[in-house]
């Protein structure tokens, strides 16, 4: 691995890594009513093609960063919907 | 342009375009508790990487579409920062 690879991964891992934060911010408080759904999905769609370039490019980086990057946003999307209105469970009364 | 590139920027549209509706939904409810700061600055200085990485493998698409993410970021971080805790103009009594 060069040091390009090396700047590409570290760039993707960075921005597939942003996600984990809101993900573990979520899961703690149960609820994601002010995290926008249309965002999820538009990046969802966006990693997508981010992989679709990696191949015609030929950059693993890309490739390697956006594939990780989908696990993510997958999971966030999940538990957007799970948590929209706030877990009942944990619901204030 | 080719295709080549008209793919990269599609893709590096959507996913800059992603940041918008948080962006939009923030400032319209003025509140932004839910939104982690910390991926926000993870995401920041990952897109700084990608355009030194764009620079370094000379990809266009990479380069001009994270330089508009990295100008969306930054909008955005001013915006949690200003509602972190709601905007008291318009909080409920």
């Amino acid at each position: 691995m060069n040091w390009t690879q090396i700047l590409g991964i570290t760039a993707g891992l960075l921005t597939a890594l942003s996600m984990l934060p809101q993900l573990i911010k979520t899961l703690k408080e149960k609820k994601a009513e002010d995290v926008s759904l249309k965002m999820l999905v538009v990046l969802l769609l966006g990693i997508t093609l981010w992989i679709a370039y990696g191949f015609v490019r030929e950059d693993f980086p890309i490739i390697v960063t956006n594939s990780f990057s989908f696990f993510l946003n997958i999971t966030m999307i999940y538990l957007r919907k799970k948590y929209k209105h706030g877990d009942p469970a944990t619901e204030k009364t």
